[in-house]
């Protein structure tokens, strides 16, 4: 179990609103970093907190005690999601609460709780051993959450001294408690906001209704064209670049239990849905997305207000799979919303950021490493698996640095990353306290024998 | 010219910020109903506030001097539009500021500024002849632009001491400058709200996006099914109880110069749109309509958050025509969404409010006296027009008091009722002052000889 002094760290870190879509938030981002140096710097690391890229990137490094040890970078992110509407939180988002085992705060699982129990876990091995195995260079940034804008720059400009031979991520989830996973794939990301614009003002539905274009029904008609009748994503040329999944790894996928169950139950969705011909796990780690993030148009407030509004816009994300790249998929989807659109309104379509989408073997000394740490604390082989989601920072770290990244995630599926509630079981704290230090001693002891 | 005390009082009455569609603006409403009510008393007028149905019912009644004179209802409202984006308005909208001959304000047109003809008219009448030539009863709510959600209650409790010879109201528009129009048709109302719901939180875009229905998909994809590909209302039974509008009337309207450019003028739009088939008056004077008056789902903050939403709503209104029923209409509305939704998400239907569309002819006193006062104030015959937008209480005094309206506006095409920058012209309001008097006069005279 985890010890008081290690919640209380964990929860000093949770309390920090480091929230980096609020451009008022840089006091706090700017705390949050300095917590994290102030935490590195207690154990012993050398740290620099980089300005100029946006909030502080703080890197941390302390050698391992041995000549001609691996180094390990350790990569994380401190900033979080908006917490969204607060009267939807239990227990407000910044104040950390345990219930039943579980800690809630937003930032809980993503991404701060995972890579406390990396913190924790080297403050650990260094009260046991005294010592390091490897080399460890922490990054952690703080833009992670909007698409990491400052940090390709901060990459390209400090290559040489972030030198690594391999790197760890610990932002994924494990295939549910007891049963880990190491992610092998990850989807891509393009942001795209469309706006779609019509008369100069804000016009009464009633004088004008009828005989000007309304841009929220425009706007419904482009999202509603993004998908065919099977739920593909009907932009041209949106799958040119899609490769398929070989059938030894889609049917290792259908070896997963109650996947459809667990999803259910965790999102509590009337019924599950997407695209015909593919199981729910094939939709999510392998099948490209077009998403609605968010619409916003005319009037919002109570009651009723008969305006024919003068624009309606939309925030899409597409989620991509190797090898579709984000700039072209967000000038496929500008040309079609621009062909699509009449000549009654204009559309206003702009690619906001972007990630790769990833994929990697396991051969390599830090992969064979994390599968053995993981089968020691948890007595059982990890999955190989996909995750939906996007880390944009891992296609760069292959691009920038060479090197390529393993991902072990310690947050379970119903942790609600992203929404409201979000959650960390206190138990996967210690599993990753616990993987850190065996990961450590046998990267170093791979490293050696290669 | 309207004099400076005549300004004074307008002006007094446009900076009060009546907005009934904002609970929190309970006090204004109370202040607005009572500055009427102290105009009217200082008239010689006696005063109700009628309290119990939404904000104060003002009711003011004068008598003739004659014996055996006709009663005349002059209906009003006293509520106004929110102002929607400050920053969108040039000057504030309840601090009135006249440029070029406009006064620009929130409720400038509608309905303050005509209703304030009226008043200013009655006082002038006063001033010049002492006394009254008919009975005449204002009414002047403060619920209009929500829907008048008591005012039937009102008018059923109050039929006996409301009974009236005839109606006259100012809340229309004329063709253009120096053309008025008697408006004797306008649109109904259908106001409905849609909501689709899917999980039961924001879910993160990438863990579950292409597994999980999205409800802003689902949602623009039932507002696209709103209209077919003609600009037909796509909803089963919707145009079943719809009669086309007379050769004659037709006819009538195609004389109407630049209908089309003035539309473009004013809205900005980059170009019309429509129902096929039909002219750019026809669509919006005899066409029922479809319209998206406001859309709210997931993230609308600054920046992206990959949210998969909870939740996506619509504030939808149908203007109807002669002889669609607003609630029929809503409930067609309803099965429509319902039979059309996947079972991956629920779909709910709020009927908020509606009011029956309305169609008159002219051939009574206050027709005919209409007709000859704007004959008198602007040298030429009024065009008999209708109008694209709904104001229930007609249909309701038609219903409840079996009384029809004449409709005589002072607007304007390029008023932006509703919008921001509202404005009225201040000889629009000369020229109402003056018909005013000529009608009483006519309409006392018409009635002794009928």
């Amino acid at each position: 179990m985890a010890t008081q002094a290690q919640l209380s760290d964990f929860f000093s870190y949770l309390r920090i609103p480091s929230i980096s879509a609020e451009p008022a938030r840089a006091p706090e981002m700017a705390a949050c970093a300095a917590w994290l140096g102030g935490k590195l710097g207690s154990l012993g690391f050398s740290v620099t907190l980089h300005d100029g890229y946006g909030p502080p990137i703080v890197v941390a490094r302390r050698s391992a005690a041995a000549p001609g040890a691996p180094t390990l970078l350790i990569y994380g992110h401190y900033d979080v999601q908006p917490p969204g509407p607060p009267e939807l939180w239990t227990t407000p988002a910044f104040e950390p609460a345990v219930r039943d085992g579980f800690v809630y705060a937003r930032g809980a699982t993503d991404n701060k709780g995972q890579l406390m129990a990396h913190l924790l876990g080297t403050e650990a091995l260094l009260s046991s051993a005294g010592d390091l195995p490897v080399n460890l260079l922490y990054v952690i940034e703080g833009e992670e959450e909007i698409g990491s804008p400052g940090f390709g720059r901060f990459l390209a400009e400090h290559a040489q001294s972030l030198a690594c031979d391999a790197i760890l991520v610990s932002d994924t989830s494990m295939v549910a408690p007891g049963r880990p996973a190491i992610t092998c794939g990850l989807r891509g990301i393009a942001c795209v906001d469309l706006t779609v614009r019509g008369p100069s003002s804000d016009l009464h539905s009633g004088v004008f209704g009828g005989a000007v274009a309304n841009p929220a029904t425009e706007l419904a008609r482009l999202i509603a064209a993004l998908h065919d009748t099977t739920g593909r994503v009907a932009v041209p040329g949106f799958y040119d670049q899609v490769t398929p999944v070989g059938p030894d790894e889609r049917a290792g996928w259908r070896t997963i239990p109650g996947a459809d169950q667990g999803i259910l139950d965790a999102t509590g969705a009337p019924a599950l849905a997407g695209e015909e011909g593919f199981t729910t796990l094939e939709r999510l780690w392998s099948r490209p997305t077009a998403e609605v993030n968010g619409i916003t148009a005319g009037y919002q407030g109570p009651g009723t207000k008969t305006v024919l509004p003068r624009e309606a816009s939309a925030k899409l994300s597409f989620r991509l799979v190797p090898h579709q790249e984000p700039g072209d998929i967000a000038r496929k989807v500008a040309a079609f919303f621009e062909e699509r659109a009449p000549k009654s309104v204009t559309v206003h379509v702009h690619y906001d950021h972007g990630g790769d989408p990833y994929h990697a073997d396991l051969r390599s000394p830090l992969g064979t490493a994390a599968q053995e740490a993981l089968r020691a604390v948890f007595g059982c082989d990890a999955t190989r698996v996909r995750e939906g989601l996007s880390i944009p920072v891992v296609a760069l770290f292959k691009k920038v640095l060479r090197r390529d990244t393993v991902l072990v995630g310690f947050g379970l599926p119903d942790c609600a990353a992203h929404a409201p509630n979000e959650s960390f079981p206190l138990e996967q704290l210690d599993h990753g306290i616990a993987f850190h230090g065996t990961l450590l001693r046998r990267y170093a002891a791979l490293s050696r024998s290669v």
